[in-house]
């Protein structure tokens, strides 16, 4: 009988139920942050917390899409193959030749709902249950959902200081059973970019591994964050490096469009059984349930892959942060590209000190939730208001731990 | 060491290698439909074998863009909570609240990519690893894979002669692992749309199922064409009937916005446990990468929810369909709802017909592409041109298998 009651409280899947219970930290720790809001008036609190950039669309955005909503095309808003409009996909594919120097064609272009629909349609196409994908800890916190969803076993593997990946940790844990290493430079949420050194490296080991394995292994490049990149550093691209290398991005922080859900999954035009492959992800894009990118963006950003917002604008709040952190003490590596900052706690436990700047009214997000405790991140996508006002709680949070 | 060879093969997974195969022959029959286009010509090639509405969306909806493109508000493309914006959320509750005299609010609604979105995120969210969904056949095809790719178990019920799901044989199959019965009503591609008195029925077993085995037992109720209804039809609801209900829908259809990935989720404000019902909605919507539903989409629908595409042209074409194909001496059901008519194959092999009715140039879909072999589905949403010069080709085949 108790079985029975117990049964019929079943409103959601048990596994769903476990997952919501291990995240709801995160969720009452934002509750907070918006009780702290309430309190003390939106204007009193520092908002350092999410990935949500400030930034409108560049202009070239607006204007574009003014020009298809005055004179729409015929059939517009209907469906179009599942892969997205030939046109965009080749606008996509030209880009990219023009970026890398690689001749892509639209046939290794699908466009996806944003780099999380892209990540999940890669994920469901080239995952065994059982198989193994490897990320990196510090990661985005999704992935392992990502991986989840489609009957993947997550590895979690660290960096070094630099929060680069431990190449020589991977390579003695690259078995068999590994499908896939999972990336991301620039990354959230430590903003650290790899060299193109590294990524020669990676791609050398993952095809030592295959040939020892006899099997392959993909490199999938998260690059949602490739056009925020300071210093004018060079972007260095997966493809020379690895034939199974696939990117997931999306125009979100390019085109500060993240409300929008447009991106694209692209394949090495030089990927072994590459047809086999895109017809899968092609494939998956439907059955997952995305069916397509929304028609109407994917109209608009057939003609901005060459636009994106103004970078220095970041670099200009990343440099002003950095300076500050530094002076008071912090222990930060200044980061090369996206939008976040990934400090020392001055804690070890990180959730005690993200609590201790939530009453400065400064908001941010402790590392554990990116699977590396010792550290918070902050992200400073956010109005200069905001950043300028988040000094205060951190130079209090710096005096009260004796940084300096 | 032919293992190793196999296994370095493979690109994409064993499954959906199997599911890919399974499918190919929609596929093929696909692109031998486009070599008879490229053969014969665009306009001489007769194309109802795709839900892909001709109409363009209604004027208020081109007013409605048009006016948010000319006053942007500010972040109107950035992210927002994962179940939408509150406005929209809020507009859906009002418009269902309108239709149905039940009280829903914003927290009732979550705004979703589409239909195919919200359909997997209600069984992601819902379903236990093994447990069953019921679906009844002729189904859209797509449910399956959406069944399957969280875990659940799909088991398919056979409809009566006017294509109503068997509330007999259901009474008989529901078990203790039996999780949900999915029904599509106006369906696709019967174009059937249940009685008010069925839905009774239904509820009522499924109510005493729950019962017997202490269980809850969803009924999702797909709604995508819930506005496309014929003849002064007055939709019946699934609300008072079944607490544990839950509808999911779009605007593709009576917005003709299918590219734009524009849906949601209403539950049952009755729902037992519906708080923690709708957290692990929001939670999957998430987690299953969709993050949100596109922005500028919500936006533009908040102020449309008591628009609709004019039904009555739809009617028409149904009309005009149905005469003929009946004159003809087809054995077929007049559409309710929905833009498909589901005649009886004058051969016992559908696919066979449906390669005859190919070389007549008019393309339609085989039932056992719906689990319903013995049938075709036509889809009339195409313009009059091509309606009526689809007759000729049903015309010669009605001769050929002495319909008349």
């Amino acid at each position: 009988m108790t079985r029975v009651e117990r049964k019929s409280e079943m409103s959601i899947s048990d596994k769903i139920k476990r997952s919501m219970a291990q995240g709801s930290w995160v969720r009452k720790m934002f509750e907070e942050g918006a009780s702290f809001k309430r309190r003390y008036g939106e204007e009193n609190v520092f908002d350092l917390s999410l990935g949500n950039p400030v930034m409108e669309p560049p202009v070239e955005f607006h204007q574009e899409l003014k020009r298809l909503v005055e004179n729409p095309l015929p059939g517009m808003h209907r469906y179009m193959e599942n892969a997205g409009y030939p046109e965009t996909r080749a606008a996509v594919a030209t880009q990219l030749s023009l970026e890398t120097g690689i001749k892509f064609t639209m046939n290794d272009i699908i466009m996806t709902c944003g780099a999380a629909g892209a990540l999940n349609v890669v994920l469901k196409t080239i995952l065994n249950e059982g198989d193994g994908v490897i990320i990196f800890a510090p990661y985005f916190p999704e992935y392992t959902n990502y991986i989840d969803n489609h009957g993947g076993i997550v590895r979690i593997l660290p960096t070094d200081e630099q929060f680069i990946p431990r190449l020589d940790i991977l390579e003695t844990t690259i078995g068999a059973k590994t499908r896939a290493v999972l990336i991301n430079s620039p990354n959230n949420p430590s903003g650290s970019v790899y060299s193109e050194d590294f990524v020669r490296q990676l791609g050398e080991l993952l095809g030592k591994k295959e040939t020892q394995y006899g099997t392959q292994i993909f490199l999938v490049s998260d690059e949602a964050y490739r056009k925020i990149i300071y210093d004018g550093r060079k972007y260095p691209q997966v493809w020379p490096y690895h034939q199974q290398s696939i990117v997931v991005t999306s125009h979100s922080k390019d085109l500060a469009l993240p409300g929008e859900r447009i991106g694209y999954i692209a394949v090495n035009p030089a990927c072994r059984q590459r047809e086999e492959l895109v017809d899968g992800l092609i494939y998956c894009n439907r059955t997952l349930g995305y069916v397509n990118a929304p028609a109407l963006m994917q109209h608009v950003v057939s003609r901005l892959q060459s636009v994106t917002v103004p970078v220095a604008e970041y670099q200009k709040k990343r440099d002003f942060l950095y300076a500050h952190l530094n002076e008071m003490g912090f222990s930060v590596m200044k980061p090369q590209g996206a939008f976040y900052m990934f400090p020392k706690s001055p804690l070890e436990d990180d959730v005690a000190f993200v609590r201790e700047l939530q009453s400065w009214r400064v908001l941010t997000v402790p590392g554990c939730g990116f699977g590396a405790p010792g550290y918070f991140r902050i992200s400073y996508c956010v109005d200069d208001r905001t950043l300028e006002g988040s000094l205060a709680g951190f130079g209090k949070a710096a005096q009260k731990f004796n940084l300096c």
